[in-house]
């Protein structure tokens, strides 16, 4: 069988401090993909207002990837604060869902120097759907190998693992809409946030006190 | 009603963490964007002494923006020394303080870059003045959801939150000057210590205890 | 005598916040070092295409070194979780350990850049070995300074002692065969997986115990 | 009077996590000012080995440094373990002692481009002198301010203000000498190893407990 660490274990401690360290780091790294611009005569106010208007797509995407990265980091800790252990298997999938977290800068620094390309945006989709998906996948063993403090109710464990993957589907419709305008794939992205609101409305009875 | 994570949990010590990982990464970025000079004779003294004279306003700005963010940690740390419990808004609103945090460094690097150019000087007040304005959004969350250690009298409470902002003000002052002289509107930013030593010595009763 | 932290107190834990931190920092870095595409029409879908199609290399040796990484902190995580406490012997130990993993980022960006080339293999291969080779010195110390927390049996002692560096032989054993084919190489590399587990099937009693 | 922490309080374990945090990505930070080599036939082995020989003195520097802020963040753990707690005193001068932590990098990268040119050997002893200074500032406030666990005797508390900056006087005596070779600077450097240990046979009784 495999080893478990519970709650007040070094080893449960350990994981959360490698976790936080590297979502810290990928969104910290963000902004270092954004060079100082170079412009000729160095106390023009209007050069330099310039050079810093044709880099609007980076800050744009340095605070979409900021707060994206952020809600996947709320989501993890509220994951979290619902386990009483961990196993190895759980620490290892934890891995592979930090993988995507840790290469998520490069489709940001490539969706800001190309914002205007749909194939920006549908890397960026891509990495982001599967992170999502790597967030049921953790949310399933968890419940499977007994790892959660209070097992929910099959209704609230259906709900919980439709409920999470909702932005998957909104960045997988989002992509073919990308071909057509990247703005309008980007709003579309953005339609994830009240339809999670309703969900939340319809949520069976106890998961209120899981997820909320 | 949200969750609510007391000073002795898991979830509490968390965001800590991150929140530390991500001001110390944002600290030490500061020195990356500094570049190794290119000389022609690598064994040349003077030549080299030369190429780091120019960088000069780089070493300037990364001591200024380590002491800044330094700065910003200490009245970080204080705060939460104050704080009984985090529930999930101050953790949302914490994340929306360290997005200005972790964007620092490049405002940084354009001032490095163009010490010169009062656009530089104004992003530069910008950035650090919503950080400061941020600042007093968490604490006034912190008091009102009563998540505060010892719920100070409203006088202190007062206090708290014309003293915090007072930073602010010295950075919205100096904008104007920074297109007169840049260096006179940094002189105007290190004006902001004096004055808050001064508020510290008109505090009412009890401010001590909190913020001493 | 040298001094002793046991498992709870605050010298062990920083050792681990520190080693974890250099860990999440030394993964995430791997995509720095995959610069954006230039391409000249910024919102050719063919032209994105190709020119990230000559980075999937780089692709590839970020996702390869992450699962490398990854592996080793997995190994140190389990390995700490024997430990009762920690010398300062075992301390320094860990950071000449931490330091070929602080360097493994170069060879990962190396292997991007010229993955047909036999030497980027040998490197990187080299700086592997190395880091499975202080795995084996760590546990050597722990065993004979009496820092774990269960004694193992002789038996047990010397399958950890051998079975550890098995990658270190993979890794040895691929470097010629690098000079004929750089692919070849890492095919042997992904040979030591299903060895493991062979090994573990072969494993002395007692010994799931410790490393299960 | 000024806030004091303890040893098992919230806010002690956050200036650790944040101080080895900055520690961890100064160290990793690092290698990535070496910059992998650009060459005209990719798969050349000659080729890449020449220009690998060409960094070798970036690869000196990265190890020299590597071991260097090692050390010091050996030194600081060791005189954390001596804490049992902190004020607001310490916190701030343990920041302007990460400022130069931080900053380290920079010089690194420079001695690793000019290592023949004596002022990059002046510029990192500098750096590091000064690290080494801080120390002593910091193990001095710590006595005064009545932070130590144990009180060391006055004759323990010399030898320790002594012991402690000789580094600094072997890198203040390598300054001249890294005019005449910058090789016989770095070899100076080394010098103050043996000599530490002579220290330490030399030291009071009681000091033994403190710094063993």
């Amino acid at each position: 069988m495999s080893r478990r660490y519970s709650r007040d274990s070094v080893e449960f401690a350990r994981v959360l401090s490698f976790n936080d360290g590297l979502f810290a780091i990928a969104m910290t790294l963000l902004v270092v993909s954004i060079a100082v611009p170079t412009i000729s005569d160095s106390s023009s106010i209007s050069e330099l207002a310039d050079a810093l208007n044709d880099l609007s797509a980076n800050f744009i995407s340095f605070f979409i990837s900021f707060a994206v990265i952020g809600r996947y980091w709320l989501a993890h800790h509220l994951f979290v604060s619902l386990l009483a252990a961990m196993d190895q298997a759980i620490i290892g999938l934890n891995l592979v869902y930090l993988a995507f977290i840790a290469f998520l800068p490069f489709p940001t620094a490539l969706l800001g120097e190309y914002f205007e390309n749909p194939l920006s945006i549908v890397i960026y989709a891509v990495n982001v759907g599967i992170i999502s998906a790597l967030e049921v996948v953790l949310f399933r063993h968890a419940y499977r190998a007994d790892l959660l403090a209070q097992k929910p109710t099959p209704d609230v464990y259906r709900f919980g693992v439709i409920a999470s993957p909702t932005p998957v589907a909104f960045f997988v419709i989002s992509i073919p809409f990308a071909f057509i305008s990247t703005t309008l794939a980007v709003v579309i992205w953005f339609g994830s946030a009240p339809l999670g609101i309703m969900l939340q409305r319809r949520a069976p009875e106890g998961a209120e006190k899981l997820f909320g």
